[in-house]
């Protein structure tokens, strides 16, 4: 019997077609001339899933499909729903050094929009599964449910698990590969922040007046929205909506002791190297660790318009987001920044586009020790528990529709690979690896039930 | 020989058509893919200079020709320049009802982008010379210097003025027609503000980070620019950089009472109906008539980037203006504003794009009161003398190379008018009475000269 390690030696060459495969197909949910690439990249999906022995077919879910799939072992088996996306963040940054859509393969890796985020590491549970499937070695059912618009908040998400409830299991676990690791140590994680996106806007003319004519007299919209926004944040990063922290609990003393040894490792001079920025709110590790996965954030985007010339606009919007922590209510924050928000001016609004909760999973339910473990055998050392400030729309629905069932997201990437930024890539070593991890970890859980 | 009126009543609907002539050209200073209609607008206007009876031409300057001409009809007589300018804003406006560069023409006027601003009044001007050259009541000679960069400020203005001095005569006063009533009042405008255009920008990263993995660590140079920003102005749009108004001059006691006319008949809904403007800082009218004339303003236009998503980008910028009045120095302002705003931070930069200072002519020039009297044949009543808040950046290098020649505004254009604005048009009625007030202006000045 084919060992992973011989399995993965033979089978890198073509893992590494599919990747080009499926990063050259331009599934950018944002935008909607790209609905069809969304298609194309949801099919190419579950010809691979066939590939490794599923049946799998697409799913139309309004504008996003969704790439399904089923490989029952026994009716005795736990089942495992493999979540993950094939969608990607727009690329327009002009820092890339190559087309992002025309992946460039090196011995280390490769560089293309979608590489790390999240298709190399959804690809890599795809092989990982195929080898335990041909070799017999699944102690799990499988469900795959690949998406289509995480990039874009999963807002049809929900929809699709009330839809399809005759097809989907109930599982025992959820499996994700869309997170990364912390600095050079295999990660799981443990919590993810919720996410808010809204419009902050005010309107007090038609049209723009000239600057000349009546500037002075008519109100500027931008500058009274400036005005009103620089009243919800301090130097520091921190916010000062009132009412904004109500309910946000202190970390358990579990926690506190992970972030304890987070904050140990961080190492600001490889986050600057990692991602281009120089300026940090903070220097203490252990306040950087709070900051960017137990506190929550108000963070500004950008503003309408963005004209120049000498115009005064007649209306100005602010686009922002919120990360969420445990405690908080998507609902309750729009409210209070909008009453805040209108002691600056009483016609300010604030939309919210879209909304998701924190998403957190115990950290002595059982799945989540094998998962740390079954980074040993590729790895060399068990992952470390981190949380993440990051967020994935998806999981408030499954909660919601599943409770109490575990979501353990093992990551593959790394911070260097280029999350949402230009030049974005995935490396051979870390699929590799993963791919093992991944094995590992399925062949591990096929005693563990969630009642 | 022909009274100005029958002139008029033969001569309209040429008038009509060599309106439609020069506003079908997108003549647009600001965008660099309007080069080539820069150069068909003076053409065209050589051409209208040449029907008029005059010598003339284009000259080149950079990417903005000037369409020059000369009607001299004694060496004895009193040189007036007249200066208008023949590009246009941009038309990008949702709420144009019609194409801006597909003249509409109605009973009573013409919607297109420039129609009033500034190719309607500017005909006029070259119409009442042209009869009075024709029926030999030209008292004095004219230069015609029609510009096509004044939309972007007149950058290279002063330039022109020094490379064609052999041309040039230095002239006893400056004609301008690119100023608007009081209301239904006719005016001549005695005082223009200046103009500086710049970009305030803090850039702390290479390129954007993921706002949930270093969302609430990574310094989000946006929110910290609003912040600043939000330093420079109170709720009244007053302004709070600190000597800002250092140097502004209290109106002399004619000014004031000018300004208490004003003032009398300032008419705050007629503004709303005009501009579709709701809401301005004080319904005081004089303070109103103070604020957009006799005080400056910092003004912002927009914020980079525009996006929405979840990035924090690495840069931020925003677009501002400030209206300067006398006093005020343009290099002085930015310096202030740049060590205001680096309190906040110490990394924000401020570049001016491009400045101007203000202009005023005294009001007991003789020039000046025969403009007045210049509007009642055709107006009924003499023009109201009035500060205007607009900048023509054409004026400052005038004055450098001309000093003490008075610059005699005499508008034309009405606010209803929409300089700037989306459906901008130019009424006949205007256009008729202007050309007999331009007439009338002109045979009133033969005997006055500026030693």
């Amino acid at each position: 019997m084919l060992s992973i390690q011989e399995f993965i030696k033979a089978n890198m060459s073509q893992y590494k077609k599919d990747m080009v495969s499926l990063v050259s197909i331009q599934s950018i949910s944002a935008q909607e001339n790209h609905r069809e690439d969304l298609q194309k990249v949801a099919t190419r999906a579950v010809e691979l899933l066939r590939e490794a022995g599923a049946s799998a077919q697409v799913i139309q879910n309004d504008e996003f499909p969704v790439a399904f799939g089923e490989i029952k072992v026994s009716n005795d088996a736990p089942w495992v729903t493999v979540y993950n996306h094939l969608d990607v963040q727009p690329a327009g940054e002009p820092q890339w050094t190559s087309n992002p859509f025309e992946p460039v393969l090196t011995e280390e890796g490769i560089q293309a929009r979608g590489a790390t985020d999240d298709k190399g590491p959804m690809l890599s549970i795809v092989y990982a599964i195929k080898h335990l499937k041909e070799t017999g070695q699944l102690p799990v059912n499988i469900q795959f449910v690949l998406e289509t618009e995480e990039e874009s908040g999963s807002k049809h998400f929900g929809q699709f698990l009330e839809k399809n409830n005759s097809l989907l299991h109930k599982p025992d676990s959820i499996l994700v590969s869309d997170t990364i690791f912390d600095g050079d140590n295999p990660a799981v994680t443990f919590q993810l922040r919720g996410l808010t996106l809204g419009v902050i806007e005010l309107k007090v003319g038609e049209a723009g007046v000239h600057s000349g004519m009546l500037g002075g007299l008519a109100r500027n919209p931008l500058a009274t929205l400036t005005r009103a926004i620089a009243t919800c944040i301090d130097d520091d990063g921190g916010v000062l909506i009132p009412g904004f922290y109500d309910g946000v609990q202190e970390p358990t003393a579990a926690e506190r002791k992970i972030i304890e040894q987070v904050a140990a490792r961080k190492d600001f001079a490889r986050i600057r190297a990692d991602t281009g920025f120089s300026e940090f709110y903070t220097q203490d590790p252990r306040e950087a660790e709070m900051r960017t996965t137990f506190s929550p954030t108000f963070e500004l985007h950008g503003y309408e318009p963005e004209a120049s010339g000498t115009k005064v606009s007649g209306y100005a919007k602010a686009n922002f987001s919120m990360r969420l922590v445990a405690g908080q209510d998507v609902a309750d924050l729009a409210g209070k920044l909008q009453e805040h928000l209108r002691k600056t001016h009483p016609g300010i609004t604030v939309n919210i586009a879209e909304g998701s909760t924190a998403v957190k999973t115990d950290l002595d339910n059982p799945f989540m020790e094998r998962a740390r473990q079954a980074y040993v055998p590729a790895f060399g050392r068990p992952a470390v528990f981190v949380a993440t400030g990051g967020t994935i729309g998806a999981f408030p629905p499954m909660q919601r529709k599943w409770p109490g069932v575990p979501i353990v997201m093992a990551a593959q990437s790394l911070m260097s690979d280029g999350y949402h930024a230009p030049n974005e890539n995935f490396k051979w070593q870390q699929a590799e690896r993963g791919i093992q991890t991944i094995a590992t970890y399925l062949m591990s859980i096929g005693d563990l039930r969630t009642s």
